[in-house]
């Protein structure tokens, strides 16, 4: 190291140092773990790169664009979250460790809280264009057993890529809840998963095209599943044989979250109801953690 | 380590490596160095602190505040990166190292570009609230040569701590430019800068008592200063004795920018003008750095 660089060196870490001391007297000993952290991790980040003041003030205009473009029915922060591979790694460590839990992955921006209940085998798409879909499972311990009552939530894109909230009109489709039945068994109809690109007409699309990358999600329905005495599961099941499953533009896909799509033409459909378009079908069970675990 | 561990720590390294791979295709190099330099380091952060799924939520949430309390005239998230240091920090990455320079601190949220032109000796506080005061000094290089025609930008808060640009009312005081004279020198009617807390009503604010820090900065006076052939110098005067030099919320203080304050009472100044009110002086050398340095 030359004395030029040492001297930078010194003038640097000593910015680093009175920040770190500045929360000295935080009373909260995680958030100053967390702050400390993230002042340590971020101020390396800058020294490592060398930002110049001209990077700065771009990285200033990002935020306030992606702070400028979220609103009620669309969260830039977290697609951004998503495509640093933030929210999956959050995923990640936060992961149960019981052997057999189905795996978990991003929870995404489209879910909504005051999602329609459905009855057992309701119809979730509610005019949500797409291919009919019927969607079975059981929910299960695992120790193996059958979990009565869960709450099953389930939230997808219809078959143009759009999620009702991306719609103007308030009107509520491709999604909704209901609760497992005596055997741990769900159902549901819904529309066949496709692949769409994360909203990208904004500050994080302009990411991804400088990084040239692409900003399709493989075809995927959202499940979140929760029941008393359990870990709550937020994942998705993924279409097999789907383009995308190599490079999703979040890296939400996991081998065991894969499911094979069985395709049938219209007529009697697997609830004995009678389909008159040509439909698909999926089954999926989903084991859940007990609450304890970790 | 233990094995469950290790299985964690493979699962998360797979993730930031997949992220890392993403940016493969980035055709700007100086863009993937930063993006992949990002990713590292937030990665670690994510992984050191075990993030949990609810600080996440809170992060974004947080982010989303800041976004949204951002306008025209309130930049928070330039306030975010001051009170974390980073602004602070990208200063020193980037400074001069010509001995005897000026040193460089935050350029902080409150500049605009439409400030108005005084002459030599002028008055920019133009009904700013406070004492008045005659700032005055030369512009010269690190070979000692006067630097005639230099571009020298003011901007301060009055005496209640305010900038003109947080007045509701669309008036501009308390800014302005002028030329350096023949001999490099400037000089200005100014008021006195007070200490004052950066805007505190925010989700910055709030991230600050939650740490136990507070939001005040010592008295200062903001210089930018440009001219042909030399490095632009971005940077305050504070005054000598303040109270918050010790603890400025965004950590800008330097011991060389710290200047004396001349007390006068009413009757003639300097400049050979009559003050009827008590006034203040401060004398300030500007010491700019070619632009090739470094």
């Amino acid at each position: 190291m030359t004395l030029e660089r040492a001297v930078d060196s010194d003038r640097e870490q000593s910015v680093t140092d009175e920040v770190l001391a500045s929360f000295d007297g935080t009373t909260d000993p995680r958030l100053r773990t967390i702050m400390t952290s993230l002042v340590r991790h971020l101020h390396a980040f800058t020294r490592e790169i060398r930002l110049s003041e001209q990077e700065w003030e771009k990285a200033i205009e990002f935020l306030t664009r992606v702070g400028h473009i979220t609103d009620d029915r669309r969260q830039e922060f977290i697609l951004l979250s998503d495509v640093l591979g933030l929210s999956m790694l959050t995923v990640a460590v936060n992961e149960p460790t019981a052997p057999g839990a189905t795996a978990a992955t991003v929870f995404g921006p489209f879910f909504i809280d005051n999602a329609p209940e459905v009855p057992l085998g309701g119809d979730i798409a509610r005019g949500a264009a797409g291919t009919p879909c019927y969607v079975s499972g059981q929910v299960r311990s695992t120790d193996g057993t059958a979990i009565i009552g869960a709450r099953v939530d389930v939230w997808e894109a219809d078959e143009d890529g759009f999620y009702d909230v991306q719609y103007s009109v308030d009107h509520s489709a491709g999604r909704g809840w209901l609760h497992t039945g005596d055997e741990g068994e769900y159902r549901f109809w819904s529309v066949l998963p496709v692949p769409y690109p994360i909203p990208h007409d904004g500050p994080v699309g302009d990411l991804l095209v400088a990084s040239g990358r692409g900003p399709m999600r493989p075809a995927h329905l959202h499940f979140k599943v929760t029941a008393p005495g359990y870990r709550t599961l937020v994942t998705h099941i993924f279409v097999a044989e789907d383009p995308y499953l190599g490079c999703d533009a979040v890296f939400g896909v996991k081998d065991s979250l894969v499911v094979a799509v069985d395709h049938h033409t219209a007529g009697a459909a697997l609830d004995g109801s009678v389909s008159e378009r040509d439909w698909a079908s999926i089954n999926f069970d989903i084991v859940l953690a007990p609450e304890d675990d970790r």
